[in-house]
């Protein structure tokens, strides 16, 4: 599988034609977490960006990127969440209608997101064969334009914009750690690191549960979803044959955890840090956590990708 | 009752004697806040100051306060929480004991975090009159230095710092919402509305199970702690008699909120702002969603006091 790599032009174009209709997130820092860690950690707050995940970057720079005539119809994707109010806040901003499919199994606070925007959802079986012919069919009942939820140039590029500010704010990072799951985030990291930053090597997170992406390194072919449960809802998909080939090339390490590291981890942010952060992005603090001994006193840049929880439910890290 | 005002000056100088100690807090906005009030709302996230709360800036001016020769035996203090981790915090700063007298329901996260600034925590009975009898006792037998958790005048200066600085920033303010519960901050926070904004009125927000401060108000003299149960667990004391008359003279209202108003307020900030706030934080943002006809299209400053929550246990807007 040849790589495909948009260029450092590309992602400045993306990160120019998305500033209009996001926020430039927080970077923050925790003393407790320096301490347990032995790092210095900057936490890039994606949880404060607009739909309250990064998704809003790739899904905006692909809305924007589609030429004016095809876009008449609206858009429509597939996503478990924060794709979907990506997709659904970029159709609202376009003026256009947007048809997204969900898995039934979406939580409650996305599910009534992604309506709050105006979009229409359809829901689905929660696997990926039943998300993907759900979409072709209402891609070609709708005639909207598709917009992948990371196996597309245009989102791989906004995506790359986090790592890109991140890296504008601390330019001495050296490492950059980010959740995998399709693998955007990861990608767009993997080239906003090689562009924008002075030798930084990128490793990413992954639950042990859908250790697909890590499969995929092992074997050198992209592995499928496993399809195991994992609180971390937003990583259970597998990589795209244009997010695979970047990270084969560009990543240092995929590290996986186990639930209960995502838990901690999950709890140790909202307890000291005092935010709200989804599941997905407690991912590669576990996995910071679980291997300090590999990244002594490193200065390290941790994208925290969402914080749409339910918060009506129970949390992951609460005593049942 | 005569009021004790400290000046201007005795404001500034509290402030430059606790920034070492202290995190210059960030404020932040909310469009669907701004949306559901119609108004513009400033929130200064004082759940991301050191401690997790205000109360870190009274405990340290009072603490950095006290002439040396007097400092030996320590600090000592009552407090349902967040008072007893500034004190242990400001303790350790100058490597001196504390000892904390808080009531058995104190909540387990509260308790962990002064035990692990290095403090003796001392438990009593869950009303006023037990704290103090029990702070006197321990006074007594140590000798420590008893900093009280809102009725001295280094306390106010301190936490009157919070409003300086969000009106140094936003100096277009045109009004402030704290809670009070002591009314260390809800005083201060008149000081500081005073010297340093421009035609600034300040309203307080109090959960109408322990309205004390609103019946102070009616019956111009210190109402007694109703001793009723809230889930703003911060807010259960009576007004002292330095902070009282301050507050008299000052205030432009005490808004009382119901408890279910507290939780929503508290999910809404959650939820939307993506921050871990307490109960006792929600109260201004409770007071102002439920009187928005009294402040159309103004420009508020909210003032979060903390983000001190027992996470293990259910959170008080979830179903149980």
């Amino acid at each position: 599988m040849s790589a495909y790599y948009p260029s450092r032009q590309d992602i400045e174009t993306a990160h120019e034609r998305i500033l209009p209709y996001i926020h430039r997130t927080p970077v923050l820092t925790n003393a407790y977490i320096n301490q347990l860690t032995g790092c210095e950690v900057y936490f890039k707050a994606e949880n404060f960006q607009k739909i309250g995940a990064f998704k809003a970057r790739g899904g905006l720079n692909a809305a924007l990127s589609i030429p004016k005539e095809k876009l008449g119809k609206g858009l429509c994707t597939h996503s478990s969440g924060n794709h979907a109010q990506a997709i659904a806040y970029a159709a609202k901003m376009l003026q256009v209608p947007a048809f997204i499919v969900m898995p039934s199994t979406a939580n409650k606070v996305k599910v009534a997101a992604v309506r709050a925007y105006g979009a229409e959802v359809i829901f689905c079986e929660p696997n990926q064969k039943a998300r993907e012919e759900m979409v072709q069919r209402v891609e070609k009942e709708t005639g909207a334009y598709f917009i992948h939820p990371y196996n597309d140039i245009q989102v791989i590029e906004g995506q790359a914009t986090a790592a890109k500010e991140l890296l504008s704010a601390y330019p001495d990072l050296e490492l950059l750690f980010v959740p995998v799951g399709g693998g955007g985030l990861l990608s767009g990291t993997c080239l906003s690191a090689k562009y924008f930053g002075k030798d930084v090597k990128v490793y990413a997170g992954e639950p042990e549960a859908v250790n697909d992406a890590w499969q995929s390194i092992q074997q050198d072919t992209i592995a499928p979803a496993t399809g195991n449960p994992t609180i971390a809802d937003g990583l259970t998909v597998s990589l795209g044959n244009l997010t695979y080939p970047i990270i084969k090339q560009e990543v240092s390490g995929i590290l996986t955890v186990k639930e209960d590291e995502i838990r901690s981890a999950m709890k140790l942010v909202w307890e000291r840090m005092k935010i709200v952060i989804e599941p997905s992005s407690a991912v590669p603090l576990a996995a910071l956590l679980a291997n300090t001994d590999l990244f002594r006193a490193k200065k390290i840049g941790i994208i925290i990708s969402g914080g749409n929880v339910d918060l009506a439910a129970p949390l992951p890290f609460q005593a049942v």
